[in-house]
């Protein structure tokens, strides 16, 4: 009893949460340095890379911290889900932390093809790291983007409770993480021109932050040369609370009691016959 | 029991409709203004975030209203599998209301790309709401939009009834929905020629409606000044009643009584030794 | 008991054999005439539209037929898996119906864009419907062609065996549809160039008889005029044995009694620890 | 009992290994002959092709040898996970064979491919077979390639460990394979640029030895002239071991008792709540 509460103790979920967002930006911020930098692979690339990295990062943490990896998660699951608030701050800068380990990972290890590309390190290459409205080259500015982050993770936090509710029709077999990272692949395809789908402020922050003390000094400003790293980190909280809540209002309360179809068992066409 | 029956009613499943649609029309609307307006991606983008923008819907909307998210699936359900004929109507509009408020949603976020892209909102991305003969540029006519309509869509109906058939030899662990996701995935790579494949009347209605109020002054014709907007909301409806039809005539009345291979059993070479 | 044997009786499984072939050539000649007709998509395209259309024509006929969907795999299992020897032709028959009929109706639907692309019904887009060698561009001769279909069948059927064989460790909840699907995409991606990965008689020859007779003049030889579609048809037949056979001495006599890994439980490290 | 003891001794084992290598060797080292030889595909292609082999390998082989396929696999099991040390060198060399027989057959299919695009065999597709510092092309030396082994090998234990610890949170439903397969597919997005993304001493290493046989002088150096073929047989081996001890000492030890969510249960964020 009491090793199970030390294990799952606040240290532990910190190092989950850690190592799992880690791995989602080893993935993410190194396909885009291999992408833009080196000229290998392409936007389908970013996509998958994206959402496989959110899948295998989730299934490391998952037992140990439910896996969040994502500040604007942890919000959503205190605001709506009783995920305990005290834990939001250490959740938050585990995540941050992670992200930018692995980004300096990446920084480090694509030193050669980032100096080659753009040996300036300027903003050329500082979206392998964090996001830019229109991606950089877009005529998109604040405000379309910060509209973008709050839908696109408006989008993302609905799916994400929908597709871990018990009480709705989740998929069984341990596979809500690989439907997390199909979220993300779409997301990536779909929703990523405004403002490069950080959808995540710790995946933002935290690869931004190791580019600027590793000689990208533009990193905390736009192409227009606005401060721009704090939409990344606002909007997308705000979305996530409109998502989660918007999922807890429109699709929650219409559940029924109960858990939905067992394990294995597939819903056909005769489950709905309610005529 | 009161409770139960409340919960499951019908504005919860217009609820869900709505929601499970507006889900698959913010990747699907959203994929093609990405790729089209905004030159992110290619035409494995769009068919890969059509297909999880399905298999996303679904998950969200399955335990209240069985998901279907097309008035093709509705119909041919009443029909063939005793759907409530007097929820058709229901879930058509709500079907279509969800297309048309996230066909909007994509509208405002993806104003800026779409007026750099096409300043007079002419034909010319008119295709990223609503589908057009030949995708606008090929020589295919209404006839051959039609054609082609009723062809995908009998695929889709026959390969959603196999797939959800606990008598055959449906996907367990819950994952028809992912599967049905790679059935619009594979259509989208090979039945995307002739029409864009709508397949689903709600899913080029409410984006065509959303698209003419917002600028978009030919949005009922086709390339050639002809009215278009009918093909994809009849033509559907009735490729849906052939390919269901055809799976119950050609594949259903010969499957054996009982439920197919138990959850978890993977089906064998031996289990088919008749001889 | 008189109507499970008159269910799953030999009319039954022609029809699922016909149907589930059907899907499987719907898809897969629709992908190339949407690529090489139409000039929408790529190979990526290609390889996964061929895959999924596995995958969904297993799903419609496993449960009444055992999908073979493709004379390679019914022969395979004749020898090797006692399937019976009297079925081995109608099964055959069925499965090139099917690729028959789903290629007239690629034919009629894609008349206009293979009328635009190549008035002559020329070897330019016979491709369209049935392999050549070199995929009619490449410098490979009818050897290359055969030596690649023979080791390319083989692959195909010792990943069939594997993945379905319950000594073994499949995939569960009934996913082997979809890992044999995936098994297709893997074909294409790395075994497409010399003869372009038939494996399947029934999938060539069917399609090729519906291109010749739709006006395809050249449909029996390849681009040196030899006669060819003989290649297709013999060399999967003997691969398909090879593969099966391989499987059988190399792999299946080493397995341990008793079924694998129960399902749901997933092999860890500590399963093969026998120091 | 005794036939079990046989069925399961060192020789199946070694079997099941080479025949698994082999499979994903001539999935994986047959994509690069089609993409760098006969220009069909592109890097995503070869992305996806690596991975189902790994994917559809791990089937073949997991029951009766644990499905390794990688000495660096191998070796990090012998040290953090019991593997019996007299069996790492029986292991890594039916490892190796697989991947040079594999390599020998797809050196012979592509003969005429590989004629036509480099008639002198040279360094130009020698990439085909084993891997170059950035990859052939990109300013990448022996200690960029070194150091992305290292860390591209820890990426890949460290996830393997994740998704097959049955404390953890693994997939279930037997498709731990087909996660482990996602893996390579996302390490090759992310992780490909400066060293090919060996990550396994016998991929790299047979097929190497295979095409110098068939008549690739250089393929034991690199495009500066320099030996190479140690980098990714010692790094990788070097890299899994720290990604293996870095998921013991960061997240395993954190794990609660027993084993994780049941078969079939979706952790929910409920499950979470230690408020």
């Amino acid at each position: 009893m009491a090793e199970r509460l030390k294990a799952r103790g606040l240290l532990g979920e910190m190092a989950a949460e850690f190592v799992g967002t880690m791995i989602l930006i080893l993935f993410g911020v190194g396909v885009v340095a291999q992408v833009a930098a080196a000229g290998i692979g392409d936007h389908d690339s970013i996509a998958w890379a994206w959402g496989l990295g959110v899948t295998l990062g989730v299934y490391v943490a998952a037992r140990i911290s439910g896996a969040h990896l994502n500040p604007a998660v942890t919000v959503a699951l205190a605001v709506f889900k009783g995920f305990s608030w005290r834990k939001v701050l250490p959740y938050s800068l585990a995540q941050t932390a992670g992200a930018f380990v692995a980004a300096l990972i990446v920084r480090w290890n694509y030193a050669e093809v980032l100096a080659k590309a753009d040996p300036g390190h300027t903003i050329k290459t500082q979206g392998v790291f964090s996001t830019l409205p229109g991606n950089g080259t877009l005529p998109v500015g604040t405000w379309g983007a910060f509209r973008d982050q709050v839908i696109g993770t408006a989008i993302l936090l609905l799916l994400i409770l929908a597709v871990s509710d018990v009480r709705n029709s989740p998929p069984a077999a341990n596979l809500a993480p690989f439907v997390v990272g199909l979220v993300v692949v779409a997301i990536g395809m779909a929703w990523g021109t405004n403002a490069g789908y950080a959808i995540n402020p710790a995946r933002d922050f935290g690869p931004r932050l190791a580019s600027f003390l590793t000689g990208y000094g533009t990193a905390w400003r736009d192409q227009y040369g606005q401060l721009y790293f704090w939409v990344p980190i606002v909007a997308p909280v705000i979305g996530g609370l409109i998502g989660a809540g918007l999922y807890q209002v429109v699709v929650a309360r219409f559940l029924p009691p109960g858990t939905g179809p067992e394990v294995g068992r597939v819903p056909s066409p005769a489950d709905y016959e309610t005529a």
